[in-house]
């Protein structure tokens, strides 16, 4: 432990077992660098900011504060605003969700719906199902309530359900799924595997987590359906009271920086989400709910969902054919058909930590894909990000790989 | 555990220890009640809506997202909103204590604050001293994480330090006090207190959390000076690396509903409460914090904290010589010199929870004091908010209970 100055820091001997246990994302520590002038990065996993719509944001906040502004500047309900969950509700109802206002909280991003998750599901040693690779952010979450990941084999129809079957050794508490566009694989849960997924978490009584924030940035046809969506189609009832928990977040498509997400599921573990977030944070900003309930209500975000993945999908394009161009033989990429990440493997014994330290001192950067395996990392992959870029930013920044690459 | 339609709950048997021992606040259960129409409610600790600084905050907001709008819809740094914490970093150096930016971190709210510390301090049946009786909302969040709470008596000067020296078995790993008109009681830390408090941290090698939300409600003079400040008095240092951690809020006289609040301690335990954060919802808002700011850096603040504490000392005075009135002989009522709230002792023997039901009846609320005590409740004592009624409601609210009480 540090000391700082002459003494020895207060501090040192203070933390908890869980304190200990927390450490700083890898991605985190990486992006530091990328902050330098004339960096490029592929490395984060940033919307385009130049597409966020400023000028509507700045219009409906205007209405809300001169509408309703004691209401948004106050404490409110650590459930949410009430119509924020109302639409949310209404929109899974449109899919054959019986949702209802009890099934929906709202929180403050979809990062604390996976923490409180976390904090009322995960006991020490609790195993807990997960794709390989998965989300750094749910990794770290889960680990610091002490959760023993369980490691699904997937491939470019996203996880597989032969493998869960047979290859989990022992029954998961729950399992974790991005069926759409997945961070960092891009690969996508095809409908068979979907069905197979909720039929086999329905016989063997294990409950899912469905982590959806992508699914509006899609460059191809529809979407398919939810897990919870299929979950639901063999079932008659007002309310829902599955074994999901589907996540969906305001982030992508409008702005991260509002911190709003929504989680629905059976109105029980929505009880004690609850009483986790009010010890968390009481509840998520007022005025940014509003926000996004203003944006959502009018139809406004499927429009910008359909800007924002013409744009990304431009974007994708570029940057998958420039890998396919300058990466040696061997090299397999994902063509995702949404979402912002491309998944590079690299040909057998080559190291993605060798390319990004040349690819850093040509101040271009991206994330070696080993943190995002639970365990057993293939350190010959990598993540490139493609939505935080534009069309010249992605070629000079592909050719600084290029350059990485014969070096 | 409750079973939904005919089929048991697939959640019944899911929850981990921690989920299990978080229970819902009882002030939150008694608050449902009081959103009926007419109800006169003195049981919440909220701010005056109409004192909200709406129009300023509607000014603010739209330079921001004119001059600013990708930066502060896009993700932050989790540390927070960097001339934000500089600013907070400078208002202590302003009274002696030598904060710098790395002293510093964003939290949504100050619940987050001590969510987090109990994150990363507090292990199963670790001991945490507290006033007695103390806030709500740090006793829920610490039992969360396992806390056993010892006791400090407290009197109208605050905690007792004496108490401290004799009436605490163990050392504790460390101390929650809130100095400037505490909640529940109203009672402010004396300066002479405050000096030993700060002695007896340092020669117990014990942390201390300040939690300071209500000090710019002063009603008389300046308010005392914080642990913080005392404790440096005699340090000579360019950072801040001592064993306090300062808690502040924007939510008391700007605007609860935007989340923001502010930890200044050792630049360790930061680090750590960053880490912390990361998983738990990455940053707090962005545009939140950069009104937090805007409305900060102008002084603007200042001018609205006399606004405020000008208008919540009359209704202080009126409820204060209200309880005086309707009470029965032997009651004990506090008079803060700031804050919001007015603490009631009833002659020993009678039962607040028997008035609190009667009040109900007549449509008026306030907060049984029992669950402010860690342990060995005071059945006969209760807590009054102010500052969220105007001076006709006051009156009003105070003639239900006059009826109550001769009921």
């Amino acid at each position: 432990m540090k000391t700082m100055g002459e003494t020895a820091s207060p501090w040192a001997d203070m933390y908890s077992v869980r304190g200990r246990r927390i450490k700083s994302s890898a991605i985190r520590e990486l992006l530091k660098v990328t902050e330098q002038p004339n960096f490029v990065s592929f490395a984060g996993g940033f919307p385009a900011p130049e597409l966020f719509p400023v000028k509507e944001v700045a219009e409906v906040t205007q209405k809300i504060l001169a509408e309703n502004g004691e209401q948004a500047l106050q404490y409110s309900a650590t459930e949410g605003y009430r119509p924020l969950r109302e639409w949310a509700a209404e929109e899974m109802r449109k899919v054959g969700v019986p949702a209802q206002v009890e099934n929906v909280i709202i929180t403050t991003g979809s990062q604390q719906a996976l923490d409180l998750l976390g904090r009322v599901l995960i006991d020490k040693d609790d195993p807990v199902a997960v794709e390989s690779p998965t989300y750094l952010a749910a990794l770290q979450a889960w680990r610091g309530y002490g959760a023993r990941f369980l490691q699904i084999p997937s491939d470019s129809e996203g996880l597989s359900v032969d493998g869960l079957q047979e290859g989990l050794k022992e029954k998961p508490k729950m399992l974790y799924a991005i069926p759409n566009f997945q961070n960092p694989s891009g690969a996508t849960l095809s409908l068979k595997r979907r069905e197979q997924l909720v039929q086999w978490c329905r016989e063997n009584r294990v409950c899912a987590i469905e982590d959806d924030p992508y699914r509006v940035i899609c460059f191809d046809d529809r979407p398919l359906p939810r897990l919870i969506e299929l979950e639901c189609a063999q079932r008659e009832e007002d309310t829902y009271t599955g074994q999901m928990v589907y996540l969906t977040t305001f982030s992508k498509v409008l702005a991260p920086g509002l911190r709003v997400g929504v989680v629905v599921t059976h109105p029980e573990l929505i009880s004690k989400l609850v009483q986790a977030k009010q010890a968390s944070d009481l509840h998520t900003p007022t005025l940014n709910q509003m926000i996004c309930y203003e944006m959502a209500k009018t139809g406004f975000l499927n429009q910008q969902a359909r800007k924002v993945s013409t744009v990304y999908k431009e974007r994708m394009e570029l940057m998958y054919s420039e890998v396919k161009r300058i990466f040696p033989e061997g090299t397999k990429v994902s063509r995702p058909s949404g979402g912002m990440f491309l998944w590079v493997t690299l040909p057998e014994g080559m190291d993605a930590d060798d390319l990004w330290k040349k690819a850093l001192n040509r101040k271009v950067a991206f994330v070696p894909g080993a943190p995002f395996f639970p365990d057993n990392p293939k350190s010959n992959t990598l993540r490139l990000n493609f939505s935080n870029s534009n069309l010249d930013t992605i070629r000079e920044g592909m050719r600084r790989i290029e350059e990485a690459l014969h070096s």
